[in-house]
């Protein structure tokens, strides 16, 4: 992917922003003022030297002796990650998946805000899901011409995904997240990203089919966040 | 994570793993019998080179001229990533995210199966969900010890993980999701793995914020499989 969006900072370093923005997060909570790279790389489940290396993308330097300012970089971080302003997104299928979504505290805290919950199920249209009402899919290019989404995430059963897919870069919204088990296609310069539950438990089994092979291993039970 | 989990396939690779693996289910499905490294490479949305280096870490160099079998290297992949046994899992979290992890396909299609279904709400236990019945946190034990799962996801409010991990740990289970919003602490050599929602939705933002930055950019719209 490193080749298809022209920046900057690299992909893995870009997956890893949010890592440290949730380790500055519960540090800040608890009223840690500063942090050594390898604090912060305990606190993120990365190596440090990975650390200093990702921060530096982002032209940011610890003082030596006293490491880096917990709010000051938490900024930066949200700043790189363009969280220091409001995105609207469109959640399209109120299933079990779409109810968890919406009302999933990563979502609400982050910055994220849901304008438009959408289903084609009468039973479920207007029905109050964190306080929003879902309303018709048909509804899509009213809800996004008055709120102007960035974000459209499918939360759709797979047969129907590539249909709302369409409807939401014909709403004009330019970034997808995608959650169906379904390969969707957009058109140039619509953002697409795929979620699938199944590739942590893949990468899970993977460990744990390797580590039986392994004995007396020096494998630790500290793993650091996943992409997701 | 490269120094915690020794092993020969480093991460990134692993991690591409389940997401040559969707690919190669999908291509086999409609009956494609060989493939080039880079109609792979672009059916995962990974660079060719990319998918050449991943691929020869399991020891498989396509044939020069026709590429590689589908169904030999799917049947290598699945292998690899230790999907040729099934793995029993517990959902402890029977919220809307818990209904909705025990119902995904990719859940079931992975040789993923529930083997335990867990809540504390009086008014969840029993309720069958995809034909198992909702128990007791109490019952773990007891569930662990007919069952013997591999896997433990936490699907349950960040209040509740910790405690849900320890009594994931105390079964004897091995590795853990947790889908819940809090850093959780396990003992070595358990294994741990943390998804966040969130996650994905920062990583677009942060495209959609340097792309509106960008004007005339090489910017695709099509983006590979995320890391969850």
């Amino acid at each position: 992917m490193a080749d298809r969006f022209p920046r900057r900072i690299p992909e893995p370093t870009v997956v890893r922003l949010p890592v440290y923005q949730r380790a500055l997060l519960e540090l800040s909570a608890i009223g840690v003022t500063t942090i050594s790279s390898a604090e912060l790389a305990d606190a993120a489940g990365v190596n440090a030297a990975k650390v200093r290396k990702d921060l530096s993308h982002l032209g940011t330097y610890g003082t030596p002796g006293t490491g880096y300012d917990v709010d000051f970089l938490l900024g930066q971080v949200r700043r790189e990650l363009g969280l220091d302003r409001e995105w609207q997104v469109v959640i399209a299928g109120m299933g079990n998946l779409g109810h968890a979504l919406a009302r999933s505290q990563g979502f609400s805290t982050q910055n994220f805000r849901a304008v438009g919950l959408l289903d084609v199920d009468p039973a479920k249209i207007g029905e109050l899901v964190a306080g929003l009402p879902i309303r018709h899919l048909s509804d899509l290019p009213e809800i996004a011409a008055d709120t102007n989404p960035a974000i459209g995430v499918i939360a759709s059963p797979a047969s129907a995904a590539q249909d709302v897919c369409d409807r939401l870069v014909h709403a004009g919204i330019g970034a997808i997240l995608n959650f169906a088990p379904a390969i969707l296609t957009v058109p140039a310069p619509v953002l697409l990203r795929q979620v699938d539950f199944s590739v942590e438990l893949q990468v899970l089994a993977f460990y744990v089919a390797h580590a039986e092979l392994m004995t007396g291993s020096g494998a630790s039970g500290d793993a650091p966040y996943s992409g997701l």
